[in-house]
């Protein structure tokens, strides 16, 4: 069976370096935007519109009373797209050993008992890390302030618990849903 | 400067366990009970006694209206213990590199920047290491039952939560108090 290493991370945390290094230091394969250019291959719809879809929990048209009409009245689209996202997950988390970031893949791959990481830091230190890597990440905050850095991050933060929450139950980043959980709040990120 | 590491841990996660061990592999001192045998030296007070003072938040005869008449009206007693242990606790970081199992040294060292682990994990988990650990350790469960033990465990770790917040104001076991968070849920105590 392979190893699985699942990365939940806050957005600014340095997450995705992280899970990088990780792959890279035990010699595994690394899935984070692999998954949505492998979705995007094998249906008809666009990058940056799966993206969009893959990390935001659907808008329901009209409120659910109960449970089970839950997946019914999901839009046709949403459903495509989890439905091969969690294919795709359960394909590479088959094939090798490997280290897979973000999208609800420690929920994902529960049965397989993956090891389940989350990585977290403080506001300041995620802005600044944003700072730094302007022009390296298209997820930058750009030319913003301080203050509008702040609300960015908090939105995509807020953004990732909700997807998170509304596909698996369970509270992102709550420390009981991961097996080590990590501060980058002191750590350059050049070390990571 | 002394290397530091803090130990907070809920009971039953095998927290002691993990600050031994890490103690041992980096040659660090190591500091738990010895703060009382230590606050039981300086003052005529039993280490039973000074363990039940040092390790519960003290109970406040009448309800404070302002945060300054706070510490007017704590028992002497409890005063005498804690500037003890918080004297104690800074001597020992001062010596030498050393690991500090609870009493809130992460909050009195906070300007030494000590590294700071939470040690956690679920109540099955707390309970096994309870129920194996009989026997070896004082603070045990004995011959409770599991839902017995269940019981006596959250009690405890209410009381390490209240004592926290009582003398941090910050919320105990809240990843972002600390730079790495252990879930011991899945490592047998032997391997840790």
């Amino acid at each position: 069976m392979s190893k699985i290493i699942t990365i939940g991370r806050e957005f600014g945390s340095g997450g995705r370096e992280v899970g990088r290094r990780i792959a890279e230091i035990l010699g595994f394969a690394y899935y984070d935007r692999e998954i949505i250019f492998e979705i995007a291959k094998r249906t008809s719809l666009s990058e940056k519109y799966i993206q969009n879809v893959a990390e935001h929990k659907p808008i329901i048209p009209f409120p659910i009373h109960t449970g089970r009409t839950f997946w019914a009245v999901m839009p046709d689209y949403n459903q495509e797209v989890q439905k091969e996202q969690h294919d795709i997950i359960r394909e590479m988390a088959l094939k090798s050993d490997c280290v897979i970031v973000g999208r609800g893949a420690d929920y994902i791959l529960r049965d397989s008992k993956p090891f389940r990481l989350f990585i977290y830091s403080e506001m300041a230190a995620k802005i600044k890390r944003c700072q730094e890597n302007n022009n390296k990440d298209y997820e930058n905050g750009g030319d913003l302030s301080e203050k509008e850095l702040a609300k960015k991050i908090d939105h995509i933060n807020k953004n990732r618990a909700d997807y998170y929450e509304f596909y698996t139950g369970l509270k992102w980043g709550d420390k009981s849903n991961y097996d080590l959980c990590i501060n980058t709040s002191n750590i350059e990120p050049a070390k990571i």
